[in-house]
């Protein structure tokens, strides 16, 4: 028992089509608005779901050091603890460890660390990733447990963590079992090296998951890198099942990498620029603390259907950022997720009408970084 | 030509309602959340008016500095420029000038002081300040300058100041003129000296406003000295005018303020509370960084008909307090604007049913201070 994923059309390498969960369909290509510590930072589940995003993004290593994985299940499971009725992915947890924690040690049996926030000690195996996510948090798309590898990384490190990676896929895949509502992706590693690649997509193949993910981008490698490893890497994951890229990214990312077969993406970008005083658009991204904008009367976008985007000037926005307004965080979280979703929204588009090269062409000439 | 005021019922001294404005009515008691730099902080327009507020109050001392209120009045006016259709008021700014400028000096002429926010120099004239809120920023209640003293005061200062304001009034009057669609509103000085206080009343009254401010309280004389003043005050005040007691206050102020005859209120309290992890409930404040809360599945007040009072628990708002998330000062922002709604709504009902005495005495029982 699996999450139906029908693709309904693809143009190029590209595909749009619908994961069908329990709590709801999801749209692909879909971008999952990251919700660390069980917000989607400044703003309320309603203005998320009001973006048209049809699924959300948990991070397992906060939750699990607060407010602890066994309280939010003791208070309903994540779902209810937020107030978010759609699907949730979260992650397992092991990115965050070795990115965030004071220190990190991986065994073939799991990550040790300690936290950020208060130096106690954790211990993070594949089994309790997935007991975390699955039966405490009640996640809906659950990730196994990795090593992801810095960049730049030498072939035999890399090698190493894709292969303990594929070690701990398969105990994820025992820990999980068969489950009706919930699903368990596997997740490809191998940094830059083609070959990794292909011997890590074999290796999860074999074990075989409801999805698959592309991990290890992201990390430093730059957009030309990254547009490289994704002309070979989507393609080595089975075709009727959705593919992720974990953390990405700029809209130029995702437009590439939908055009190479990506089906799902997250980043923290959009509600991390907001809280800075920028602004996505399909011109690029915009500085709202920039002078300019000082007696700018016209909204950010009045084509996108979010109050954000269309009812409040630019001169608003760039006083409130200017006054550090909490209200500026939260209206420019609130446009910039309604930007990327109408970019999901175009993209599924031209898929479906099979434009997907002209309007990748549009958009690269149009996105460029003002200043 | 004002704008009609009906008293639809009283109980003892107080009263309640509807202050009609070509924007919308204003129920009586009325509060209204403070909007400092041309946002109640940390809410939208549409989160703030689905509490229930008529009306909200905008700080002229701030928005001279910042957007400058001829940028405003270029925009469209503040209520174009925040995004919000219902009534504002606007104070003067001399409060402000006096207590957060960095150097201010009062003359019989004006009032000059720095910014502090770039140290610039600016001049406030009781001329000035009714051309800055009536005509650039445009708001439909215009409050004159008056100068408040601090507290204690000698009586011969609090009496310079006294008719200082008076004097003042007389101009600001002048320069107000007759207005179709505007309200101005005097203000009451006399510190805590019943005599001045008479005399200031009288004053106004003789020059003749739409409605009448009870200022130099809520500046540091506490409870039971506010109330005394409250004994006497409001009914030195025409009993057709609407009375309005600037900056208070807590819920218990509040209550008894409506007894003795207030009508309307502001004060940054339910905001400000908000963003520093407490909430206002018909129990008193209570913080919910307390650990207490850490397991509690309850929301804030199920009866209250706020997103943020009834859908989260406070469990989850004592994660986003801890976590010191954006959102935890949002929903609790929000909450305790919902709460002083309820409360002015049951005042007014009380009121309507004549059983003020009765709600006073069970709030004033409930109201208590947790730690």
């Amino acid at each position: 028992m699996t999450f139906p994923f029908e693709i309904k059309a693809t143009d190029g390498a590209a595909r749009t089509g619908v994961l069908s969960t329990p709590r709801g369909e999801i749209r692909t290509p879909s971008f999952m608005p990251v919700c660390t510590a069980a917000t989607v930072k400044a703003l309320t589940t309603d203005q998320v779901a009001a973006t048209g995003a049809d699924i959300i993004l948990g991070n397992t290593y906060h939750l699990m050091l607060r407010p602890a994985a066994e309280r939010v299940q003791r208070l309903g499971g994540l779902h209810k603890f937020m107030g978010w009725e759609k699907p949730i992915l979260t992650d397992s947890g092991g990115f965050q460890v070795m990115s965030l924690s004071n220190i990190s040690k991986v065994t073939e049996e799991a990550v040790t660390f300690a936290s950020h926030i208060d130096g106690s000690r954790h211990v993070l195996s594949p089994e309790r990733s997935i007991a975390i996510q699955a039966d405490l948090l009640g996640s809906d798309i659950v990730m196994q447990l990795d090593e992801c590898v810095s960049w730049p990384a030498e072939p035999e490190r890399a090698r190493e963590a894709m292969l303990l990676s594929a070690r701990w896929a398969q105990r994820c895949k025992t820990a999980f079992g068969t489950r009706d509502s919930q699903a368990l992706f596997g997740i490809q590693q191998g940094s830059t090296f083609q070959d990794q690649r292909k011997e890590s997509a074999d290796r999860l193949t074999e074990i075989g998951f409801d999805g698959y993910a592309i991990g290890g981008l992201a990390v430093g490698e730059g957009h030309e890198a990254m547009c490289e490893v994704l002309d070979y890497a989507p393609g080595m994951l089975p075709v009727d099942r959705p593919r992720y890229l974990m953390g990405v990214g700029k809209p130029i990312d995702i437009v590439e990498a939908v055009a190479r077969g990506v089906d799902m993406f997250d980043c923290v970008l959009p509600t991390r620029s907001g809280r800075h005083g920028q602004a996505w658009t399909w011109d690029g991204p915009v500085n709202l603390k920039n002078a300019p904008f000082a007696d700018d009367d016209q909204p950010l976008d009045a084509s996108i259907a979010c109050p954000a985007s269309r009812a409040y000037s630019r001169a608003y926005l760039h006083h409130l950022v200017k006054s550090q307004e909490i209200l500026g965080q939260v209206l420019l979280s609130w446009h910039n997720l309604a930007f990327f979703q109408a970019l999901m929204a175009e993209l599924r588009a031209a898929i479906a009408e099979g434009r997907l090269d002209a309007f990748r062409r549009d958009f690269k000439a149009r996105q460029r970084v003002r200043v």
